[in-house]
Order: structure tokens, then sequence, then C-alpha cells
């Protein structure tokens, strides 16, 4: 039975799952701020076999097209390093020049902000659902 | 013509081309950490396509299988931010949690510290040319 880290339980709100893994969202919403945590043993983001990178590869690069597309992120920055929450997990940000913490990466430089609300958290339940059937089609 | 940003040529040493793009290392030996630069006109890692970012995903999984492998690094972080350089460029670093910005991201965290030798950098490249060579079999 696959477990999402605690840590991220905290951090996060659950939104869903996509074809790779579970999608959650950080509380913080000074940024858009997606994490993805595939259900993998690996921890390394590129020590996925091949066939798996590509499928959490894949959910990435949707919801960057979603950031882009929809909400009108002009940059997205994408990380995975693991150094303090062990479970492989993906970030998926939607950066802007004028976003608080630009042009810094949000790690260890986001400060406490705002919230989103619960009409937004809805929305990107939406999102994650809209991805999941797209991708069982 | 394909020319890398002057800010990364700056920071890093040319290693030489892999298959997807051209591989530097960081100046900072505090950590082993390589910058591969694809030669594409796209600025998000995200935004390539789906063939593309599978080239540059296989060479990032032969740098951070070395640097595990060969180096015995127990951690790879992989990033693709491009907020100050814009243009596109991947992080694959090899983290232990004795270095000396443990736990946290090296952007902007690494003091100013040890350089490369000679004889490290010509290591280096010959690993390099050794991945390219695979590649061109």
């Amino acid at each position: 039975m696959f477990e999402i880290h605690p840590q991220l339980t905290k951090d996060c709100h659950s939104l869903g799952r996509l074809a790779s893994g579970h999608l959650l969202l950080h509380r913080n919403a000074e940024v858009t701020w997606f994490i993805l945590v595939p259900e993998t043993e690996a921890v390394d983001l590129l020590d996925l076999p091949p066939g798996e990178l590509q499928r959490v590869m894949d959910d990435c690069q949707m919801l960057s097209a979603y950031l882009k597309q929809e909400l009108n992120f002009p940059k997205v920055n994408f990380g995975a390093m693991g150094n303090v929450v062990p479970q492989l997990h993906l970030h998926i940000i939607g950066r802007t020049p004028d976003d608080v913490c630009w042009p810094r990466p949000v790690w260890g430089n986001l400060p406490e902000g705002k919230t989103h609300s619960a009409e937004a958290i809805h929305t990107f339940k939406n999102t994650a659902k809209r991805i999941a059937d797209g991708e069982s089609c």
C-alpha cells in the first residue's frame, strides 16, 4: 500500500491521481506549485526505468502546459531533489517575473503568504481529473 | 549557429558534446555539478517535444548513473529553472549528506569554495567522451 510521506501531506492539498502518481498542490499560494509523487520505490527521478520516467515526464508536461496555456505563467520551474523528504517527488511550479521570490528558486525562499481558496482547490482538482480522464481514454 | 549563454561559459568548464547538447561542469567544486545545455530554442524543459525530451533525459540518466555508480554519490539533484539565465539548461548534481550546503538546494546556497584540478577536469572530459561514444555506437 503506497503512502504519501507525512511531510508532503502536511505541506500540500491532495488533488487526485494521474497516470504516474499522486498530484499535490503546495499550500503556499504565492506561486502555483504542483508536486507529483510517482508510485515507485525509486528515490531519485533519474533512477527510474526509462518507461516509468517517460510516464512521469508525460504527466509533468501536461501540468506545465496547464500552467502556461491556461494560467498564463510565462515560466515553469522543474525540480527533483528529495534532500529533506526522501520519497521521490517532482516540483512543477508556475513562475512569473513579478512573483514574490523571482528570480530565486522557491525552495527556502518563498515567504509564508497567501493560501488557496476552496474554490481554487476545487478548480485544481477538476484539472487533475481532466488530465487523468484524458490519459485513460 | 548555437552559442552557449555567456553566463554559463563564465560559471563553467566545457566538457564536450553529448547526443542532446553541450555538457558543462560548474567551476565550484564543493559539489560535482553538471550542467547540460540542449541544442534547442525551447526555454523550458517541459516544453520540449517528447522525442527531444527523451534524448535529453537519456543524457541526464547517464550522467546521474556516473555520479552514483562511479563517484559514489548517494543522491542526485535534478533541476531546470532558467529564471536568471534564460537559455535552457539542466542541473544534474551529486549530493551527499556531508556536503557544504546539505540539505538545501545548491542554488543560492553554495559558498565559494574548492575548484576542480586540471586532472579532475580531464577525467570529466573523458567521461563526457565515453558517454558520447557509447551513444554513437
